[in-house]
């Protein structure tokens, strides 16, 4: 059953391509390099389409496995996209300028993995497609697309987080344009293209992020959604009945039809041109398909997530016109029909240096900071902007405005910051002198807001999950280029976490904000208070989770968090006032993930304070030495996964542990769940509940966070300690915390 | 500035109330009980609504905190609801069948507070009232609602929380009406009541479950919507320019508006009564209100979360015609005004009485199953419906097939169990034999789906979040009343961790279903390879993180999940065929966290097996008999937190940890990040990235998971353990994993 192509004209692709002008808005114009658009010849688009389809259920059926219904479905949507309508270069993924495409709905990975293939990604050769599923670790096509291999723009497959990647790409492309672009020199003009399924439209951090999308009109973003209608559980319709049209519609998108997305390429060129050309929205293609087209179970769930068995692949083949016995079958026709990419791929990029180098002679400065930017470099002296520890106040002082004086610096002057935060503006003290809000500049005369697109700093209004996940996009853009900084209260980071996860697996850097750590965060009570949250970023590979305790550390986890280039950060902070300790915070601490605060030779016990808690701990060790003859030394612990990588002798002189039987016991003093800690310590001054509703200094109070009281606790252990021997509580972490002074 | 209030016809109100038909549709009748709404006496409801804004700027004023705005702003609002439109009893807030109300916006809890006060809820106390936000510990005002109290249905604050709990409550009263009423009996009719402000519009949680209340037709659930256009940063547009009726009725909802929120109690009323008589969809009313109203931030930001400052106070009482002097002022007209609340509650609890007992007589049966829904309990003999270990298959099976042969046969037999997915159900085996689906009886003949309101399974669609957070609201519809059962893959219970913590906090009992945990879920990749996630989720308070080894732990943990009815689990589960152990695992063993699973007096050393990875510990242990002549006692170790819950000598046994130098080292093995595990063991094989796409046996070899290189590593580590002695070891938790054979 080889499906039906009807003839095309191909003047409906006449005004293809498309550029931006210097200010990101579009104007129709000639790239000069798509030239001989091929749409007239149906009958080699449609074996090309038969041919892919036959091949996906051949690499699926090899290893039975994978998910070859939607990459069936979605063929013609493939050969519109990849030989028609995107700007790429096969031989270089990477070039600045291009189109990046994002598959939000990451299992149908081995339909970009095959058009990777036809078109000439040179690190996709057919080789490598028949190791999808495979058990060769060296293969780069993986059960999910992955970031780390050529032409891959991002790592997707948890439902959502593509979306949102693209319209951070999107705003990436719209923020560099309008800080960049001159009349004349579009440097930076490309479109983002996301593929998504039903799924990406049910998940709210996609419906997050299409909400921003259309607030922020990114006409430069398409949505193409392969509206298949089947999700693993059945029809969509079991779940989903919405009205989805018209929900876009709503939201601020254009909306684009295509009744049929299985054979209608043409139509599907023509609707991806026409998207381009939008003037002031993103775009949402919607595009009915077949999953598993030419399958026995073609429009049915079961062609999801399963191989088809060899009957029916061979069915497959048969009704497509190939023989039933072959496998893999990829004639030269089919190469030859994508031929052309490449080199025209390669004049896109030439096109663009060209149009670079030229800019460089008539913006020579702004030429030499795109470069910069280009390449993904700060400008080397930034540690120098962050204030030095004289500069601090020496009176109490929230973290989180400790956080403010150093960022806000860095903000003003690294063009690579996009500051933002999900509503939090007061509270989180992320705004700058003379920041320019990221918004349309339209939205001044309706709204009355200020800002435009070169602005940096974005109103994510109350969407955490898609602040992460859209500055997953940010960063990915180009590595380097946009540094994203995140803000909320710390617990709202859980509501981040997936997208914070995807970060941290893609090596992105980033740095989040988290203020309003710990109980001490007060009347907002128990849900505002985050006791556990902690555990899961500490266990979180490649993140550094770091709690400063006073401005001069702050000053450290910046320096941490800015020199990590491949890996995330949360710094976490309080709401309240804390101590400033500055003869004995250290900046450089902070980079070893733990250091002496306060030093003692002859300690009885070691106190470890982190963070907001850090004053506990130091009082303590006065109330030890005034109440109880004990005498304590402080380490603060600013973070687990900067100190777990010090040398193993700086570890045990840190933390005191060598010496046997004559090694101090260690307490670990902190307002969060032990869960952790007990690597470090032998006794924890914890959380083992959720929190309270008081005033912050009530609610530490009521939880037993009262240094009289640690320091009783503190010394009725090291007794013990003394009296039994370490022996004894091996194996044995101990919770000195047994509630407050009152219960 | 009074408001100024229209003259209001009471026929306006003519057809309130309304009640519910036998099959929970609704048709219009008179409950009898709501006779003289008062809406014509304009001058004593504008005295209320002036009496109550100043009253909430009062007390925000003594302690300067809080949030006064949006109270002030929903006076008019909370007038309609308590005094005209709500069914409830403030004698008995608990009162079975009363309308549920859900502050979604829960920073707005002083408004709730104030009214439940004037209404005459006996524990609100006008003492109370002036406890928000003081430092007593008795105080039952805390920052946000919370569901420990009286008259609370729901713990909020977390924006989109509350929402989506609404929207499970409104599925509660579907499912228990489609279950117990008949003709004549609308033993459960109430109404679900939502008040939203424009967060929770922005809230991914909020979008999901909101398109879920769509498809469903819950015309039980009226969502008010506060819309100030205000939010912490400015201006709601900042973010959100979107049309949000258009985007609510292409989600299946209607739309009603009220536009002048401030002072037309009237308008709100009939908007309320509406709603109620909606026949096929949610109801979204839009009501415009001005932040602060009265004050001289009004309309601004500056309104939300601050108190006004004693000046501003002073003039919002002189515009209201208040004495600028005096605090708190109620007078007794005021309570006057809502002094019918109190018998009219008693006569809805009466006739309910009544009609329950009516109810009895005709159908002794089903009324028999209701009083024990009622009450919150299950059968008796519930443990019995679990299989005995001698009918579980001894072949390998993946525990997610274990925990469907359990879960089954509970969900079949339990009326409390409402079980859904994720759109997961091919994959979690979650369906029983002869389950429904719920659904509206109405989709059949439009999309073939089957399924009515009786049914007990719930296609979630992919909308892993409001999963969670829609099951809180089905188990806080009433304690015990309904079981949620969730399931999804495990990673993607870090989408669901928002939800799954306000069921913690809540203490609301649920079970999550996880299945495809660690890395042997194999190919698809560390997207969906959870490595990090079990350490928040035996960080949080009040969870049950469960991962059984084989299908008798997983009827354990099942025991242990229905034993908890304060408590949610998470039960965590294998794609991949596990090995059974029926002569070592113990259901009853899961019930004390951990326990011996292979015992030996002489152990060199222990092993602590976990879950999935159980294999890898027993067949390391035959590698350390027969390659190292090392003797390796095994524990199996499912949940740390019911381990924590022993007694210390059973602890101290189960691990020897006692005996000082003699005692054998533990290490864990598990294919997780050893975050926490520190407490139990002194040296874990443990993951320290994130995982790999590769099939899941290969995934393992990948990174290190092998028997004999386990059992090589753990016997060079009891070597250096035997000959350095264990304080050498103090302190320092050893990573045993240095990765897989080949790198």
């Amino acid at each position: 059953m080889a499906p039906s192509v009807v003839d095309v004209p191909t003047d409906t692709v006449s005004h293809l391509p498309l550029k931006l002008s210097a200010n990101g808005d579009k104007t129709s114009g000639d790239h000069g390099s798509i030239s001989k658009l091929e749409l007239k010849d149906v009958a080699r688009t449609d074996f090309v389409l038969r041919t892919f389809r036959c091949l996906i259920a051949d690499l699926c059926e090899q290893f039975k496995g994978g998910h070859p219904g939607s990459a069936m479905g979605m063929a013609a949507i493939g050969v519109a996209l990849w030989k028609y309508v995107m700007r790429y270069s096969p031989e270089n993924p990477s070039f600045f300028n291009r189109d990046r495409f994002v598959l939000s709905n990451g299992h149908c990975c081995l339909w970009q993995y095959t058009f990777m293939h036809l078109v000439g990604y040179k690190n996709m050769t057919l080789d490598q497609l028949r190791s999808y599923h495979s058990d060769r670790t060296d293969s780069i096509c993986p059960g999910h697309p992955e970031i780390e291999h050529e032409g891959i723009e991002v790592t997707t497959g948890p439902l959502g987080q593509g979306i949102a990647n693209a319209v951070g790409m999107a705003i990436a492309t719209k923020q560099l344009a309008a800080t960049y672009n001159k009349p004349g020199f579009p440097v930076v003009d490309n479109t983002t293209w996301c593929m998504i399924g039903d799924a990406c439209l049910q998940e709210g951090v996609g419906l997050e992020a299409i909400s921003l999308a259309g607030h922020f009109r990114l006409n430069n973003l398409v949505v193409v959604y392969d509206n298949n209608q089947i999700t693993c559980d059945g029809s969509v319709d079991l779940t989903n009945t919405e009205d989805v049209n018209a929900k876009m519609t709503a939201c601020g998108w254009k909306v684009i039809d295509v009744l049929d997305g299985n054979h209608d390429v043409e139509g599907i060129v023509s609707a991806l041109v026409e998207a381009r050309a939008s003037t002031d929205k993103p775009v949402f293609i919607n595009i009915r398909t077949v999953i598993g087209i030419g399958s026995k179970v073609a429009g049915d769930a079961k062609a999801h997530g399963a191989a088809f068995g060899a009957e029916d692949v061979a069915n497959i083949k048969r009704n497509a016109g190939f023989d039933p016995e072959k496998h893999f079958q990829i004639s030269q026709e089919v190469y030859d029909y994508f031929a052309e990419i490449r080199s025209r791929g390669r004049n896109f990029e030439r096109e663009w240096d060209d149009l670079v180098s030229a800019y460089g002679g008539s913006y020579p400065d702004l030429a030499k900071e795109f470069g910069h930017r280009v390449r993904g470099e700060f400008p080397e002296d930034w540690t120098r902007l962050i204030p030095r520890k004289e500069e601090f106040p020496t009176a109490p002082t929230a973290s989180r405005k400790s956080a403010g004086l150093v960022c806000n610096r860095l903000a003003a002057k690294l063009s690579n910051f996009m500051v933002g935060t999900a509503d939090l503006s007061p509270s989180v003290n992320m705004i700058w002198k003379g920041k320019t809000d990221f918004q349309h500049p339209d939205l001044r005369p309706t709204c009355g807001i200020t800002g435009d697109y070169s602005g940096r700093y974005i109103h994510w209004g109350v969407r955490e999950h898609a602040m992460a996940a859209i500055s997953n996009g940010l960063a990915a853009y180009s590595k380097g280029t946009i540094l994203p900084v995140t803000s909320s209260f710390f617990i709202f980071y859980i509501y981040a976490a997936p997208g914070i996860r995807m970060g941290a697996l893609q090596r992105l850097q980033a740095i989040h904000i988290g203020t309003h750590d710990s109980i001490g965060t007060g009347e907002d009570g128990p849900t505002h208070q985050p006791v556990e949250l902690a555990a899961l970023y500490r266990a979180m590979p490649n993140l550094l989770y770091m709690r400063p305790c006073d401005s001069e550390e702050v000053a450290g986890a910046f320096v941490a968090a800015l020199s990590a280039r491949d890996t995330p950060s949360i710094i976490s902070l309080s709401r309240q006032n804390l101590e400033q300790y500055p003869a004995h915070s250290s900046r450089d601490g902070v980079l070893r993930g733990a250091y002496p605060f306060i030093e003692d030779g002859e300690a009885d016990v070691t106190l470890i304070g982190v963070g907001a808690e850090m004053a506990f701990a130091v009082r303590a060790r006065d109330a030890l030495r005034d109440r109880h003859g004990l005498r304590a030394r402080v380490v603060s612990f600013p973070c687990q996964r900067l100190f777990d990588a010090q040398p193993r002798g700086y570890r045990a002189e840190t933390l005191r542990y060598r010496g046997g039987a004559k090694a101090p016991p260690r307490v670990v003093v902190e307002a969060y769940a032990a869960n952790g800690w007990e690597r470090y310590a032998d006794a924890g001054y914890s959380m083992s509940s959720f929190g309270h509703s008081l005033p912050g200094a009530a609610a530490y109070k009521y939880f037993g966070y009262d240094p009289e009281l640690i320091a009783s606790r503190v010394a009725a252990f090291v007794g013990e300690w003394k009296e039994r021997g370490p022996d004894e509580f091996r194996g044995e972490f101990r919770d000195l915390n047994l509630g407050g002074v009152d219960h």
